[in-house]
Formats: C-alpha cells, sequence, structure tokens
C-alpha cells in the first residue's frame, strides 16, 4: 500500500494542504435564503449582463475563482492550475472561464459532486510536491442547468414534489501548501452506487446510498468514530435523500449517529418554495465557500466532513431507461 | 516552486510511473485501417451486441479497461483508482463503464485531450505517494458522438471537406508505481487556447494553436530540444490541423524541426474517405494503446511526447457564436 493510502478508499495527507481563501457567489433566490448574508456577493441579475444563461453561468464561476484569488492578495496568475468542472454539456461553464482565468486548466466532471472531486484531485496534487498553488471551482444555474436536464423554466412545466432547485451558485477554493487555516487532512474517493433507481426527478434518493457508502467506508479507513467531526455535511441530498441518508446510518450502525446536515437542506428556507430542497455543483461549492468555512474560521466548527454527492445521469440515458449511477466523495477539513 | 514543477506548466516525477499495461479496442472501420492489427481487439459491430450506440460505448471502454487489468494477471479490483471520461454530454460513457468497474472513480473531462489528462493526473497520483495502481482510461464512439454534436449518422448529412471522422475507439492504461517498462517521466498541463475559430467543423484547426502552445512551452519548461523526442505525437488534428501545427513549429522556432506525426492523421487510411483525418477521444488513446506503446515496447521508439489536444466546444456555444477553447496537455513518456 502506499504510503499515503489509508483502509481500501481514503487517503491520508503528510502535508495537508491549506484552504488559503475561498469565495462564494450566489443568485437572487440563493441570496434571499437563510444564508444569504453569508456568501460573498450575491447577484440581482440571473444574466450577469450576458446574453445566455449559459454564457452566465460561465462568468458567474470566473467571477468566483477571480475573487477567490483576489482574497490571497495575488492575481489570477499566481495560480498553477485550475481543477474545475460544473453540469452543462462539455462542462462548458468551466472551459470558458478557464479561457479567460488563462492558467493550466485540468477539467473535472463529478455532477454535484465536483467541488468534492476538486479539492481532493487538488489536495493530491498540493500534497504531491507538484504544486504549490491551485484552484478547485465549481458552478451551477438554475435557468442553464433545468433547460439543459429537464425543461426551459419559461416554460412553466410544474415540478415533481421530490425535484429539488437547481442552486444558482459557485464555490472557489485556492488550495495552498503551508500555512495556517483550515487544512483537508484527508479524503475518501468515492465508488459508483446504483441501487435502480431511475426517475431523475427525485435524485435525492437516488444519491442517498452513494453518501452512506462513502461515508461509512470513510470511518472504516480512517478508523474513527461518526462523533470525530464536529458536523459532516452532504453535497445535495435534500430533505427526501437526507431522510434516507440517516435511515443508512442506522442500518450501517454508524454509532453514535452523525452530526449530521444536508447543503441542499440549507440554501434555501421553506417558504422559498423549492420542494425537495437544493441541488447543483454550486449548492455544496457556495454553502462551503460561503457559510460553513466562515464557521471553521471562527472555530464555530473545527472539523468538517464535507460529502460531495453525484446523480451521474444524462437526459439521454434517462431515456434510454437507465436507473442513476451516483457517487459521493468525502474530504475531511479541519483546523490544526 | 514545488520540488517537482519545472518551469511555468510543467512537472517532472521524481518515481517516474510505469505503464504497467495497457489495452485497445476499436470498431470495424478503425481495424480496417493502416493500424488495424495493431490493435488487441477489432469489433465487427458498431453495437456491441447493445441496444444504443452510447450503451455501446460505455461497454467498448468498460471492456478496455477489463482487458488492460486482466493483462496484469489481476482482476480489475487491484487497481485503486480509476481516472475516465469521454465526450458523451455527463461523461456517461465513463460513468456507466465505472458502474461496472465497481472501484474509485474520479470523472475528467478534456474533450479529445482526455487520455493525455486521465495519464497526467494519474501520473500523479502515483508519483504523489496516494496509490500503486490507478486506470487512466477513454473513449469515443462514431454514431454516439456525431449524433450528439453534428447529426446522426443515419441521417446522411453531407460532411464538410475539413471535417474529422469521430473514431470508434477505446484505450486504458494501467499505471504503477516502481518496476520495469515505458514511464512517464515528464507532463505539461495546458492554458486554453482560442483563436478566435468559430467553425465546429474545423476543429483542427482550432487546436493546432493550442498544441503549439504546450509542445513549445514544454521544450522551454524542459530546457531541452525539439530532437529529444523520437516522435511527437498529437491528438487529433488531423490533416489541416498537423500542417497548421508545423507552421507554428517554424514560427516558434523549434529547430531542429520536431519527429512529427498526429494520431487523427494515421488512424485511417486515405482511401477511407474520413476527409481530414480522425479524431474523438479514443483516436488518440487507441493509437497509444495500440500501435505507440507496442513500438516503444519493442523499442523502437523510446522516447515518445503524447499530445492530447481537445476542442472544449459543445452545440450550445457554437449556435451561441462562440469561438472554440482548446486546450493541449503533454505526456512525456520514455523507456528508462
Amino acid at each position: 500500500m502506499s504510503a499515503k493510502k489509508k483502509g481500501l478508499q481514503s487517503v491520508v495527507f503528510l502535508n495537508p494542504p491549506r484552504l488559503a481563501s475561498w469565495a462564494s457567489i450566489v443568485g437572487p433566490k440563493e441570496g434571499e435564503g437563510p444564508w444569504g448574508n453569508s456568501f460573498d456577493v450575491k447577484t440581482s441579475d440571473y444574466l450577469l449582463g450576458e446574453q445566455t444563461w449559459e454564457k452566465a453561468e460561465s462568468k458567474l464561476l470566473q467571477e468566483t475563482i477571480t475573487l477567490a484569488m483576489s482574497k490571497t492578495g495575488l492575481g489570477v496568475d499566481a495560480a498553477e492550475v485550475l481543477l474545475a468542472g460544473d453540469l452543462m454539456n462539455q462542462i462548458i461553464s468551466a472551459s470558458f472561464a478557464a479561457r479567460t482565468i488563462n492558467i493550466p486548466f485540468l477539467g473535472l466532471y463529478g455532477a454535484c459532486s465536483t467541488m468534492a472531486e476538486a479539492l481532493i484531485v487538488g489536495a493530491m496534487l498540493v500534497d504531491g510536491g507538484f504544486y504549490q498553488r491551485v484552484i478547485a471551482a465549481t458552478s451551477s444555474h438554475h435557468y442553464s442547468a433545468e433547460r439543459q436536464f429537464r425543461f426551459p423554466v419559461e416554460q412553466g412545466v410544474q415540478r415533481s414534489p421530490s425535484a429539488q432547485w437547481t442552486a444558482t451558485a459557485s464555490g472557489a477554493v485556492v488550495l495552498e501548501a503551508g500555512g495556517t487555516g483550515p487544512k483537508i487532512t484527508a479524503v475518501t474517493v468515492g465508488k459508483i452506487v446504483d441501487m435502480g433507481q431511475s426517475d431523475a426527478n427525485n435524485m435525492g434518493a437516488a444519491m442517498a446510498p452513494a453518501a452512506a457508502d462513502t461515508i461509512k467506508m470513510h470511518f472504516a479507513d480512517m478508523e474513527i468514530l461518526p462523533d470525530h467531526y464536529d458536523l459532516i455535511i452532504t453535497g445535495d441530498l435534500g430533505s427526501i435523500g437526507a431522510a434516507l441518508l440517516k435511515q443508512l446510518f442506522v442500518r450501517d450502525g454508524l454509532v453514535p449517529l452523525p452530526n449530521y446536515s444536508d447543503c441542499g437542506m440549507l440554501l434555501y428556507d421553506e417558504k422559498q418554495d423549492v420542494h425537495a430542497g437544493a441541488s447543483g455543483c454550486g449548492c455544496s461549492a457556495a454553502m462551503l465557500c460561503g457559510p460553513l468555512l466562515a464557521k471553521m474560521q471562527r472555530g464555530e466548527l473545527n472539523k468538517l466532513l464535507f460529502v460531495g454527492t453525484g446523480a451521474l445521469l444524462s437526459p439521454t440515458t434517462s431515456l434510454q431507461g437507465e436507473s442513476i449511477p451516483c457517487i459521493a466523495h468525502a474530504a475531511a477539513i479541519e483546523n490544526l
């Protein structure tokens, strides 16, 4: 086994990379939610001055990356590589943002687990001694995602009660070698879990078993108890998926029951009528880069397990009758 | 600067990961091409027994990964992580292959540069001390790609003279720490280059400047001359892109002119009427995992610079009038 591998699917860093800075930008609806004041920027315009939803999303991501880097006091070109992806076909939000950012770029796709995936790969590239400073980032946009995956919002199609609201949101983290601040201490890379659920309007239920699988594996690999973390937070299971995950914690014998929440349940208020909660790459990314890391900085949270959850379907696979392969990746972020 | 970073965009490995085994599977047309006998498997059926082109592509990728691992004498679960991506929306070929392969999975998207990207990230994760054995893999399928990006082949739309033929092909490499065999010694991660070309039917021309940028950077970073390599091979520039790249070599002062070829020009014979050559993630992946690595194994090639080239457009960005952001990633593979 490699020096840094621990257990079957986890890695412990020898020199845990530091989250040197981070930024979050959200859309109008997210800004009106319960955590609205915890994000760096609340946009008032879903188009961000662009002509299309897709261009708006790419601009959202690009501005978030630039803002995160500006907080380091350095220009964006002081980052050595950008790790980013998004939900759009051919990850165009990330690729077109990378065109403007103009640093070496590695595109990722993990659906809504992309922020966790980018943090994991980024932390490995820093701890591995390849880079001093990398950026991990992702985005989603309600209007670009809905028209690609379901229906154009303008069409006014009634949403299923189990549907989640794709967030207009973006998060970016600058990872650095050395220094002080919250650090990524360990990660668990997930396997695909597919329990045969094929309802693309109930992705929380599809993703919950993947989250359970990765979280259970994390504790087994790391040989720690569920109360090790102040908070275990999943990406976007929403109310249905989170309820299922809590049942799976019991099934998996995770006692004491973990301190658990889900970004998809936190981003919006119930009064905002989003049905089963929030989803989208930007949901967990903005919650991490907004309220969660702020709480870590203030010492209100010291040990966070950030579990990105992704439903790796496409409209084509759904139309071809396939069930939904899901994945979850976990990154332990700790104040050391 | 990090210990392993060299120059602006390159990394030199301290313990170069070994290409322990590899496999390539191609479709009927690729099997009839000049290198047909150099691939492990030539399929006779574009559907591989599946009901749809998309399911066929995923099966192609899954079988290639399994074959590459079987050559190590180990089961596929002896690999610790799968790094894979493809051209399909939401990289469904890779995700659904990963569902069957059932090992930890990190999804990548670099369009047709995905094989190079997977090799680069894979080599970093092995040299970084996180894993002993990882798989880097990708695929493309003529019928799934054409109907997603252009028109269903069955529609019989006339192809532009500058169009390239998306290959039905897949390649997988098993990277290991230690041992003997060809090794990845250094890599250069590319930036987006977009010269304003917006013709999605001439991707070779769009990608050539990105290839030139990364190759020039590689030589500058590594402080070596262009004749260092027995062969520099780009992914899928095709005849138009490769001709442009040769002009850019001259412009960039790369003398002596490198020993250069392009997988997109090699995969098919001129008589196969593919216009400007081959393209697709599987083009460079299968050429690498078929004839090129076989030549390295026989000692006919000892120093290869493998330069994956990707056009990071989508049909949506083209319809919205965007030009094509392109990228190239280089991996130096050497018999040590």
